[in-house]
């Protein structure tokens, strides 16, 4: 259970990072929408390891393939099964997992749940589960692009200490690419990957911040009083293995400031109703309100790392874990594109479900009707 | 749209601020638990307005009425239905809301969402619309204890900046009770009151963090992969009025350390298998893993502040809004019962989900089958 | 749980038969639809006992509040909350009921799924539970007549072995309501009057089919593959109480056809693409095609008779069960307003989704986009 | 939307009858599941186009994949995705279908609902698409099988105006497969048969019923009040192509008989209380009663016919459409198997949904507590 994100745009991800192939069924697309798998491909390739010095050098080409749900080159209205097959046989390298718990992994607990895991990896807990999110998002993205001209640019934040500010209204997804860190503060940037590559040198792994803004958000989305907006993008965000904290505009800053300090004082320009600040980072009451949405994500250091480790087995007997393999000693980076998917598919969803409910997306009517 | 939370343990909360009454029905409790009106009554007490000399002063007794789904104090396994009614009418104090949107309220964007509004007060965005949660997490609460023995205990972590450092292994409602901040460590609670005060003299207002700990629960709740813990967890705090941030475990403080320090390491004793230190909350790869539960929401300051301020009419006119009324300079104290309940409605709902899938909750089977 | 019916628009009934109160939770209406209390207890007035000498003589004023979601004559697009409270103190009159399980009833069902239920009546199982579907029916109605002129007539089309001929085409709720029978053929609803009155004269009781037509639906409602428009259909009439039948179409007697004297040939005229006859009874692969909707209900006869019968207590000891009371010897005729309010519930639905979906409801574009 | 059934036991079906492959996703299958390939091919077999001489001669080997949620032979509580990918690339054949509407195929709406559809084949609407089905129901049966001893059995009651009597309480699965009718009355079998050919002959097709019996059910599955097991199943049975019509227990027949001779007397009997007779169907409110449920489906006659029909094409304009290719005249004993699988598919879903709340299953308390 568990397996499904969102209502109107409902996304169902299968497959253990270990088993035959891993993939998404999308229900709820629209139809007639233009789809090309290279559009799908090109945000798996963001995704995947061995992009750079700095991820797991493990070769996973992780080429998406389209089953269902698409013709012509058009969404058909019906559900779309997209999967990415296993291409390395990598059962040895992991036998030592057969029988224990790796810390801070999810070995234990899903052994507690189902009295059974795929002990050949992490299963679904594994990183690998997130390429069906990352091939959805992709469609998602097409969608709010085309239908509102909505933009969510993705960008690291901080690595471990090494923190850098970014203008969320201006940062492009260009900066993002131009380097590996994926932070588009270059002289930040540098610092980092040289932390990382500490960090790998040490056998260590480190965290970080991922940050996301969402532009030309049509006002209304969201809805009152458990699926909120921002509600929805925290339950997001949490999905994703490692991720441990959320906030949305000020978050836990704003809790220093007082409330004349952190209210959004409303003008009106050309575009309508806007706040002089943006410190509810886009939305009020849990519904968007025109801003920009920006939001944050921690993700904790990598619980692989290359060095020993107490822990227990599946007998429960006190053992020690070695170290050993290439891991990514900061996934960081690589969430960046994953953080977008999922911050595009609460937005599309929340976009279905708005025009389902209201017959229009984004149209502002400020007087009561009489 | 969005009024419900939950999947096996329903909650649908309903009713306006300032309509005839607000309040919730709960779909999926289990039969025969026993239910006192007043054990629900006593959750409303510590949640409603007027308890204290920092909450505002209005006089609402929230008196609870259950209608149908409770037989001879005994739950019928049907919705039971929970009511309270408004005694006040207070529509004229409001008449200066009808046309203007309150910064950082929700006027805007629900007037944007849905062309109309209840502008007597917040409507569903006012924290009144949380009676019918409390209602609701007081059964879920009585159910976790009775079935697990589980405990959930809250308070105030910081005020503004103040902060205090508190033992989530031990601190106990009584220890929370012992002052109207609802912070276990009393010196740090007689600052925070003092700069509450300072706050309603001002005119202004403060946040805070709200810390929560879940003690005594099962190993196995929560159903990968969007469905973990922390994920509905944090969608549960992000739901609630003023609420910008969630983490749980070492959250955003954990990206300062590295894997090596952050792990948890597995050991075993008499109660199974145990991690040396609790960085990850409880909850590893979405998955409870029998340790505490520790969790974390950041409140904004209240956008209510008895200060003028610019902002927007209905008709898209500039326009000043005046300070006025008796508003509580800080909601945070207030809501600790409210983050519990929402605590025990996700526990609640994970519990039963799991029973259902897996037959029983807690069991844990180390050995894989064969 | 399954209290709740509908995706987009979400129906939750509340409310034991012999509880303080019995209504309904509707969210997803959408806002600004003008509603009358009147609108309301119109429909809740054709479905209460006492209106006619074939029906139950008890007198039970089943008046309707609004408590939420509806202000100053509009909706608000939040929750609204319906209740009828209990007017009549019935208990006495149904204690020996506390330990027998009617047969037929589901008093030993519930008995056995909770080990427990209300006992002073049917609780969850009475028809009085469709007090909430009439209510969240009428304000259906009320929608679908405006955004699409879509009109849903039901009738009595059999009573025991007595069936009328009815035009679905041309059939109005003025012939409907033209006598008690609720049977639009003034002959053969004498006929079906004699006959319910003999029932009860036998202390006996009768059930019938109801018929229902949809006319003027827009093509497009329904979604493939489960939730097809007659397959929610059949799921909301099975959901009534004594309902153990649906068909559509020609239903069970189509079988008796072949192929080339069931289709249904396309033809073009003004208002588009038509079918020749309406076998198909308004819906094809699930979908509607834009003509007449005609499904039908098969009700067994009532459970509760004026006879002794064989049963057991809750002890598990044999037992007769003596008739007595003043029970509707006949429910049929009161169905019919219900079955239009589950008609009106899935339209309604099924009108948002797809509205979500494709942005539009009704709008036919023969040729695939290039 | 709409391609997802059950709550408990989510069956997600996706795959375009001419696409690439057809497949199914089962979400909340419990975990530690022994399952063979070849249990869920055997099944697939029985669906299959080209077993017999009264079917479709088309030869589809419909091989099924595993391709996740099950490891070394038990399932992991993961998603179970299984596909059937397509070996015959019949494009060509289904040329003349890229622009007209065939007569009672959904053509035409599902053209209406999307403005685009597959026009290679029914898409969706094929009854291809339930080999995701019957796959799914494959597994949920063994779960049923294992965990209560619950058997289903589905045969074939009447093609066109011939019907057999079957006895629900002892007829076996042997009894069915024993002709190529699937009517385990071998008389009546013959006479079908003899009828099939004659329609394939003519160029014609027919209809028929399926009846099912579900034996060995725990009493108390069935959710009040819109999930009652009989709305469950009566969606289930409507979604499936051709199906017209749903009845349970006496349905419609049920009608002509009055409420003392329709009701089923209680008694008590070793294995705890029973009922005299059955006209209930093994439902009372909605709840299985642990008498065996006995259902019927009504298939129209096959829409695809061998014979010239006037249509309709894209472009509005009237055409002839013209018979052709070999197609199944009677498609009713192919759909045995499928029926069973739904049946399956709404039991196992109930039976979760019944252990998640009451923390057992088919456990009868008589006695309230007290």
């Amino acid at each position: 259970m568990g397996n499904t994100f969102g209502r109107a745009f409902r996304v169902t991800t299968w497959g253990e990072s270990h088993g035959d192939a891993v993939g998404v069924v999308i229900d709820g697309c629209p139809p007639q929408l233009p789809i090309e798998l290279a559009e799908i491909q090109s945000e798996l390739d963001r995704r995947r390891p061995g992009q750079s010095s700095i991820t797991s050098q493990r070769r996973e080409p992780d080429s998406a393939q389209i089953l269902s749900g698409v013709f012509e080159g058009l969404t058909l209205g019906t559900p779309i099964l997209i999967g990415v097959w296993s291409e390395d046989a990598r059962g040895k390298d992991y036998d030592y997992m057969r029988r224990l718990f790796r810390p801070s992994h999810a070995d234990y607990t899903y052994q507690a749940k189902y009295g059974i895991r795929n002990w050949k990896g992490g299963g679904r807990a594994s990183a690998r589960e997130t390429i069906g999110r990352v091939a959805a998002g992709a469609i998602a993205k097409k969608l709010l692009r085309r239908e509102f001209g909505l933009e969510i640019v993705g960008y690291v934040r901080q690595i471990w200490k090494i923190a850098a500010e970014v203008d969320a209204d201006s940062v492009t997804m260009t900066d993002v690419e131009a380097n590996v860190a994926r932070c588009p503060d270059a002289d930040v940037a540098a610092r980092m990957i040289e932390r990382i590559d500490k960090a790998r040198r040490d056998g260590d792994s480190l965290g970080g911040v991922v940050e996301v803004v969402a532009r030309n958000v049509p006002p209304g989305l969201g809805e009152p009083v458990f699926d909120k907006l921002d509600a929805d993008l925290a339950k997001a965000m949490l999905s994703l293995p490692a991720c441990k904290g959320f906030e949305v505009g000020t978050g836990f800053h704003g809790i220093g400031l007082t409330g004349s300090e952190h209210n959004d004082a409303f003008y009106v320009d050309a575009g309508g109703v806007r706040t002089r600040s943006n410190n509810s980072g886009g939305i009020q009451g849990g519904v968007s309100n025109g801003e920009n949405i920006v939001a944050r994500a921690a993700f904790k250091p990598t619980a692989t790392i290359n060095s020993d480790q107490e822990t227990v087995d599946e007998s429960g007997t006190a053992t020690v874990m070695k170290g050993r393999g290439r891991h990514d000693p900061c996934v960081v980076p690589r969430a960046v594109p994953i953080v977008e998917a999922m911050v595009a598919l609460v937005l599309v969803d929340h976009a279905l479900r708005q025009r389902g409910q209201s017959g229009s997306v984004g149209t502002v009517n400020l007087e009561n009707p009489v």
